[in-house]
């Protein structure tokens, strides 16, 4: 059965069409769609949670949150942080824009291919953006001298690090972050972007929150809807010393935070373990997901430690065809990457899902590549492109 | 039966504790909780809205929301109004937060008392606040010349005028409201705060939403939490000129409203009736709440346009103590005004609610005067007092 869909609306913005808008388009069709572009946690929330939250909906919508300040201390409590340390926000994204506001002077360095608002975003306001290119040929891996001596060249006066960077998922040991902090203590601002950090298996303890508290400069930014699996709610926040952060907290919109990231934030304290359950079957289902996708010759799969997989497609296989492809024959929802920066349409970016729906997406490459396949009667399974962790 | 609320939760800001950070600390008895401090809306959304938001919850969560231009796009369409003239926003604080940021220069005139963001967000960032006080002899009216004449003496470069006025729910003109924007066409901004509009009775269209879109210097600000009950999905929005709507909506940080304030804003245009209906239904409520209350003689209470009722006490009552008496016996929460500008605890903002509640409200209030109303063998019945409405 083929659905109709408005090609147009793919083409709008640097960013995919929301679920939501894509689903009122599809009408009736749109509650089969498996989504492999936003990046959910499959397993947390639990369904008691949901129930829990969906009992109580009519109460915690009805009334206003607390502020801003009673929200991330119990947050700072749930993750054993100072209370002074953190800044709660309406997403990553709204704290996106008022370091670049506050903080943003003149120049920001970025590694590309990265999160379309790290370079639009002070792009709008006017300042530079010097952006380093992560090479294909190295797996997109960042190299830390290169990427100082590059800003150093460019005499960039904020520097941002993803790790693990998006949209390829690779991942810096903390050890070395620290040394890129260290290195550029004299900047105005340095910022860790860590929105996927909870998903690292390679170390223990990767995140340099801790560190970022007892430096002048630092910024560590975490994505609680990345994390969570919770985009709809809109919730992150800031590590920083707390002059940096003291400043944020009273900059930022009074009651920006929702109820239900308030009833979220205090229904943690009770669910660790579980949240590490589902961070422990992500884990395990990205493993399996990576696998599978290596064992088409079409496909190279780079290593990941986020929750997705960058995957590149052989020449001569067009990504769009290829979405649109699965959007209207198998209700597949991927994206491709040919909006990004440092990027082309022969990138996917696809989002680590369950055993079943990965099925479903391997089924519909298939069946898109076949024709072509059949052709290619030397075709190899071409091996996991693993990158070197240091 | 008593309960234990630590009073010095009330003393901590300029606002109210939230409903959930007070039903967390009476932990299981806050179920119960009457609350006259959060102005809902009991007849919107329906339960109906409720049942189909709570059964969807779990997609609606783990989903991005569209973007802001998609959003207020459907708004538009609803509300009948051009989608170049609207900027939506994370609840009408953080318009007012970014309208500081990027408008107000210098100083900002307001007349108090007023809602507290007014004050102390210009504060915050160092300006000049010229504080015009409504006078309790005339019922806190405005006197649009007066005001005029004020911020003409202090010089002030922004004006601010909500219709109706928060905490006493004055009402004004629409007529008015259009003499005073145009008396003010040489500032750099007039800001109408139309958060309570929809609410007002006394004449058929009393928004200046319209007008405000075809002016150089004019921005309305509306609250949909407040109109629609749901203060906990944080959504608001203003109406201007293009050329200001959409110098907002490109500095807002993006995806800056949550999947609930989505599903919210397209719900709406199958449920206008609903929501009519409501409004009927709250202001047969303000009559009577008004009427009853007006019974007591400890008691004054200002005509009101708004879902509130402003009141005054009479000399001797302590609004503190009947605050405390009304939650730990009564298990009813108002909130009395001493931390607001240009008011004392002797006044309450009680917000309307339908007559089983108010019944218990008024059961509280007088078992705590009881004993100085058995005193005064004189008291008598005083009237309401209405503003009249130019």
């Amino acid at each position: 059965m083929r659905h109709r869909v408005d090609a147009g609306m793919f083409q709008q913005t640097a960013h995919s069409p929301s679920y939501f808008e894509l689903s009122r388009r599809m009408g009736d069709h749109g509650g089969q769609l498996i989504d492999f572009c936003i990046p959910c946690n499959p397993y947390f929330p639990t369904p008691d949670m949901f129930d829990f939250l969906a009992r109580n909906l009519e109460s915690v919508l009805k009334f206003y949150p607390s502020d801003a300040d009673t929200i991330s201390g119990q947050l700072a409590r749930v993750l054993g942080l100072n209370p002074a340390t953190i800044a709660m926000s309406n997403g990553s994204t709204e704290l996106i824009t008022w370091m670049d506001h506050l903080w943003v002077r003149d120049s920001i360095a970025i590694p590309i291919p990265t999160f379309g608002r790290w370079t639009d975003q002070p792009m709008e306001t006017g300042k530079r953006v010097d952006m380093f290119p992560l090479q294909e040929d190295s797996g997109f891996a960042l190299d830390i001298d290169a990427y100082i001596r590059f800003i150093r060249a460019r005499g960039s006066r904020t520097a941002v690090l993803c790790n693990p960077n998006n949209p390829d998922g690779g991942y810096l040991p903390r050890r070395e972050i620290l040394r890129f902090m260290d290195a550029l203590s004299d900047l105005d601002l340095v910022v860790i972007d860590e929105s996927f950090i909870d998903f690292v298996e390679a170390e223990r303890n990767p995140s340099v929150a801790a560190d970022a508290a007892i430096r002048p400069n630092v910024v560590v930014l975490k994505s609680l809807g990345k994390n969570f699996g919770l985009h709809g709610i809109r919730f992150g926040y800031l590590v920083a010393n707390p002059g940096l952060a003291g400043k944020m907290r009273r900059t930022l919109p009074k009651w920006n935070l929702n109820s239900l990231a308030e009833s979220v934030v205090f229904m943690l304290a009770q669910h660790g373990e579980e949240y590490g359950e589902s961070l422990r079957l992500l884990a395990r289902d990205r493993y399996n997901m990576g696998m599978q996708l290596a064992q088409l010759p079409e496909l190279t799969v780079f290593a990941s430690q986020a929750n997705f997989l960058l995957v590149k497609l052989a020449p001569g296989i067009d990504g769009t065809e290829l979405r649109d492809h699965l959007i209207s024959r198998h209700q597949v929802f991927i994206r491709e990457c040919g909006n990004k920066l440092g990027m082309s349409n022969q990138f996917l970016r696809l989002v680590v899902r369950p055993e079943a729906d990965v099925a479903r997406l391997i089924d519909g490459i298939r069946e898109f590549v076949q024709p072509r396949w059949e052709q290619e009667s030397s075709a190899q399974v071409r091996p996991l492109v693993v990158r070197r962790i240091s």
